[in-house]
């Protein structure tokens, strides 16, 4: 039996009963024979709670001082954790990221991981006890402040210590059962997927989906580290994500292969907005000038598409999705060079919405694009936007269509639970 | 103008507005020219809540892991204050009790200050910053882990850092104007002390004086540092603590300095119990054998006083006081060695209190014991054990009888703030 990571998010230890709960079930897993590392992130809404009363002290906090301020709400989560199991009768000790060797930039509020040395970890878990380290904070290596990794950084602090450690496995609490084909809460019948390889996961993390994050699943493949997504309320099995089918016992048919899915789900997103730059002369550059404008704003774009010029004119229209949060810093930043660039106008819609179709089998198989149109059309939805990459296909609709589109794709490619099997195209998948 | 070093309890930092105030004062210490280094306590009631957690978790919470907790009070009152110097347009730079370099034995929840190595501190201050510092924690030499120093241990804190800095002053902000020369809440006529030299404030700490803990003013003493206790609230001189009488400037007679009062003030405590071990034995090694026993159970014991023997029994009483906390401990260790030490019974009390006179001036008066005696018998109070040192004397009475033996003490010495003049000896004082 080898060393397991596990990460506990904040609904999971949201109080006292939730942090015994979670110190029973870590205590479980040492039972088992597993050498544990607990991940946990700050209690139940204590991180927002902590941003309110800086923004009473400080309009704009300073990200240093932010930084100090949020990684009080692990210390307390993981102090307790650890109470909570050597009351158990099991020894645990706690450690800040800076005392799990969580080395980072100097990026304050988003920091990255540039190396883990868990020395001390180590030389804990190795002396019998329970590890339990703070998720979503780091020490920068060049100014020996402390730092934090930004929304979801706890699953990116878990994977980082599970790759430095050479982990079986890390496994994510969370207070879902998994990973499921659709969001639950759009479609009823969305299942959960028993195994997902890294690459469509990471495709579902770009289109919408929020069990992980892009940043996560990137660093577990980037170290061949198995992620097993799974509820802290119950004992099921999650979905696992990784690099080869996980292999399961069953007691009918000895070992059995979880086999790829074609098609692995469907993602949505509704928290992006459309800019269009309306007349722009037709000739190289301009596309350049206008991303770089937006680059220079440190803007994150995601989909981009040019339309056909028309030849009387000479003109042509460019659309680029990007999170509303960032709309009017778009807006402002293209006005400003307006004259630099050349456009006519600019137009800004966010009632937009992007459903994304992901699996590794659509490679082999070009009939997958068309059945998506197609469920797409037969529902009435009309479509704005397309990009495709080689296991995605994005679609940009409007917002108050998309419940319905992601629910229509959903049924036509087989993934409704009440299905018998998923569509099978002829090829072989991968 | 040099460095200065200024501390604020919980009670100066117990909500957003209070943390503003702070930030203001600090401010103008460094308008004025100074480099100063601010250490802060946890705000209001953190520390007591994060007990409350603790306690919901595990009985008996683990020393290490208690200590991880608690220090998370600090971090958040530090950061808020630094937030709030920033917002008024000053560097401000949050430091933990570990990057500030105090370093700790590994004695939790109750750890000795070893070492200061403040490096960091030093190269922010001299950035231009102003350093604001995690009160009451360290970290241990020898194994890394975070301690914190106990009860009252952001002075401490203070002492040691402004020791480490060379700090001019060290400031302590409290929510009185200073030392008085008794608990205002008893005697209404208690007047502020301008200034107390350390061994006079270290017997009053000694005696019950709650303002300052003896062991802030033994660390201050050691390294010479004056110490100024005052009010968070106000701009008022409060009380300097130091080796040597402070000089103040006063418009009509040019320098001026403090002298010192022959008396420094009354203290009191009601928080002891007296144990009295009737029928021992008056030979040899009998109250060895007691004490022994006593501080095998880790105890510590105030006064002792042993009865004269009578002559015709050969038995005699001994009597101690110690903690109320300790009394069950301390009986219960007594009784389980009572064949081996040898006593009849054990009588417990806990309905006595303390009144003590400190000051430098008895030394060279034996008038003060002869007049400190008549004032309590004027007052009707009996006498059950008395304890002298070079500076200090010490009844225990009735506990019922404490307030009217302060006040009729304090205004006997002339202490009282109508009077015109304190009493003076024949002597010099000192």
């Amino acid at each position: 039996m080898g060393l397991v990571v596990q990460k506990y998010g904040g609904s999971s230890v949201a109080d006292a009963e939730g942090i015994k709960r979670v110190a029973k079930r870590i205590v479980e897993a040492k039972k088992n024979g597993h050498q544990v590392v607990a991940v946990v992130s700050a209690m139940g809404d204590t991180t927002d709670e902590l941003i309110d009363l800086a923004e009473q002290v400080s309009p704009i906090p300073a990200g240093r001082e932010l930084d100090m301020l949020l990684t009080a709400g692990e210390r307390i989560s993981m102090a307790l954790l650890a109470m909570a199991i050597k009351n158990l009768g099991h020894n645990a000790q706690s450690f800040t990221g800076s005392q799990a060797g969580v080395i980072t930039d100097s990026v304050h509020n988003k920091a990255r991981i540039i190396d883990v040395t868990p020395g001390r970890i180590k030389a804990s878990v190795d002396e019998g006890n329970i590890a339990i380290v703070a998720g979503f904070q780091g020490v920068s290596q060049d100014t020996k402040d402390i730092t934090t990794l930004g929304r979801g950084g706890s699953d990116t602090t878990a994977v980082a210590l599970a790759a430095a450690l050479d982990a079986e496995v890390c496994e994510i609490y969370t207070d879902v059962d998994g990973v499921f084909t659709a969001d639950p809460r759009v479609v009823k019948k969305a299942r959960k997927i028993d195994w997902i390889a890294f690459e469509d996961m990471l495709e579902l993390a770009a289109s919408g989906s929020k069990v992980l994050l892009h940043r996560c699943v990137e660093y577990a493949r980037r170290y061949d580290i198995p992620i097993h997504v799974r509820s802290s309320f119950s004992g099921l099995q999650g979905t696992w994500v990784s690099s080869e089918p996980v292999v399961r016992k069953t007691q009918q048919q000895g070992d059995k292969q979880v086999e790829q899915a074609l098609i692995s789900g469907v993602a949505h997103d509704t928290s992006e907005a459309k800019v269009t730059v309306v007349g722009v002369p037709d000739k190289p550059g301009e596309a350049a000038a206008i991303f770089r404008t937006i680059a220079d704003a440190e803007i994150n774009i995601d989909m981009v598409v040019q339309n056909v010029s028309a030849a009387s004119t000479g003109l042509t229209d460019i659309s680029f999705t990007l999170p509303k949060t960032e709309g009017r810093k778009a807006i402002d930043a293209l006005e400003k060079n307006k004259g630099a660039i050349g456009f006519d106008s600019l137009r800004y819609d966010d009632q937009i919405g992007k459903i994304s179709l992901v699996g590794a089998g659509m490679k082999t198989n070009p009939g997958v694009t068309a059945d998506f149109f197609t469920a797409l059309s037969d529902a009435g939805v009309n479509i704005e936007l397309i990009s495709t990459s080689e296991i995605r296909i994005s679609v940009v609709t409007r917002k108050d269509d998309v419940p319905e589109a992601v629910r229509a794709v959903h049924s036509a490619f087989g993934l409704d639970s009440d299905s018998d099997e998923a569509v099978v195209y002829g090829g072989t998948g991968r």
